[in-house]
């Protein structure tokens, strides 16, 4: 059984261009951009396509971490939209209280916050950022399972709520603060890739006793069940509903046969024509597989 | 000494973007674009950067032929194109003899054609060759040695034009048209590559005695020289004037140390950082390199 959405040829040169804005974002080098190049070129050679994107994403951000000497090259970007978005929290607070639906909203918040992603983009401005808060406010849903999910938090016991990006885990504390106090466990990253969320990210914006923190024990921008440890997977198949953010999470997770609630901003062609919807759409898409999967 | 543009970190992404656009132009069969890529992926890691862009577009391209069993993958748009061309020079003729400076006129639809050019797009439609051609007669050159070119045709005694795509070629007649009959020797590829002319192309036009025609002899989308047969690089090396058509070209020959006029529209950010133009610019580019190459 296939758990995770396979690598499409398409991903191959995108993985080599995340390569390479990646190492010139860790470094001016141009000898170690080479090396890295080098290196991710033969990772792909060896890559098979049955695995997921993240898989390769991984390998990527490995090579870099250790090509550069760098365990954290995204750490500036990190601490900087951790800050920005916490900045901008009280006023969106405001409006999603003022909100004829305050869970919609807060959910549009959180998915808003998965554009500060930078697996695919190498230069993000605050601007652009703040932009696409509004565009993501009004923007009809692609995707539109928001009743099944306000349903499953309103019955949920235990909701498990799968982190991606750092400034994003802000902007997720909106939705937190919607969800049963006593009964989410927030996961993050077990150490740094690409600027995806880890237990430092929670710390600084302060999740507090909105949930309990966990970490998946993984470097991989996404999850990879498989390689985590024994007991985020048992919390992973007995929570009563499990809400996953981005793309990487979707990525590796798409295939599962439990049900996920899976929200993420669509920003490839490739996850696109996977969900079908267009680039640039926002998705709440609650997915549950049957046990035999389609070839 | 370098005699050719070296191929840049950002090249590697798009060689393999490339290679995906082109074995899906050559047939659907998925199994045979999986095939193509990594063998391109291959080829990518044993690449030695020191090389100009065309020598990878050589290999991927016998790599496409090989696996797709077609020896000529893009007969069918050169004769689109070439026939397509041949359909507006008429009308193009006539503005060329009507113009201010019927010279330049003439250069610049050479240069329009150039955008017939499938390694880098997929998909060229009838539209945007005509809105590319109009637009070349207007904007101004990028880089303008237009008439160092006219002075050195008026005095050569022998002139070497190298030629780029099917299609583009039938606009190189208005150029021929205005260089001294009996002088003139046309270049085209030895053997089928992307979209480039060869033999076949230069009789679909009706070159006829506008020039001789020669070809190189080799399957690179480019000219390098150390593959070329003697006969064809004593003439390179003897002619008074050697205009070059297109990126390849000037990829492969930009290091050499003859005098060379280079015509081409700037189509990637790597050779617009090269020549020093934005993309989408015309360029007219006469280059002659010291003895002694800086490093």
């Amino acid at each position: 059984m296939s758990a995770a959405m396979k690598t499409f040829l398409d991903c191959i040169p995108c993985f080599l261009k995340q390569a390479l804005d990646a190492c010139r974002m860790a470094g001016d080098d141009e000898q170690m951009h080479a090396r890295v190049l080098r290196k991710v070129l033969h990772e792909a050679c060896r890559l098979s396509f049955d695995r997921s994107p993240p898989e390769m994403g991984t390998r990527i951000h490995r090579i870099i971490r250790k090509e550069t000497g760098n365990p954290d090259p995204y750490l500036e970007v990190k601490q900087h939209f951790n800050g920005f978005i916490l900045g901008l929290l009280p006023g969106l607070r405001k409006r999603v209280e003022a909100a004829a639906d305050p869970f919609e909203t807060a959910v549009r918040l959180a998915i808003a916050g998965n554009i500060i992603d930078f697996a695919l983009a190498d230069v993000l401005s605050e601007e652009f950022v703040s932009e696409t808060i509004e565009d993501t406010l009004v923007r009809p849903l692609s995707i539109n399972h928001l009743e099944s999910l306000r349903a499953a938090v309103d019955s949920a016991s235990s909701i498990l709520y799968l982190a991606d990006n750092a400034g994003e885990i802000a902007l997720d504390k909106l939705l937190l603060e919607r969800l049963p106090r006593g009964k989410t466990t927030l996961v993050v990253r077990g150490s740094p890739v690409i600027n995806d969320a880890t237990r430092d990210d929670a710390a600084a914006v302060g999740i507090g006793d909105l949930a309990e923190v966990m970490d998946n024990g993984t470097d991989v921008p996404g999850t990879i069940l498989d390689r985590c440890p024994e007991e985020f997977r048992k919390v992973f198949s007995e929570a009563d509903l499990v809400i996953s953010k981005g793309q990487g999470n979707y990525e590796t997770l798409s295939g599962e046969q439990r049900e996920i609630f899976h929200l993420f901003k669509a920003k490839c062609p490739v996850i696109s024509r996977d969900v079908g919807c267009d680039v640039g759409q926002v998705v709440v898409l609650r997915r549950k597989n049957a046990r035999t999967m389609p070839a």
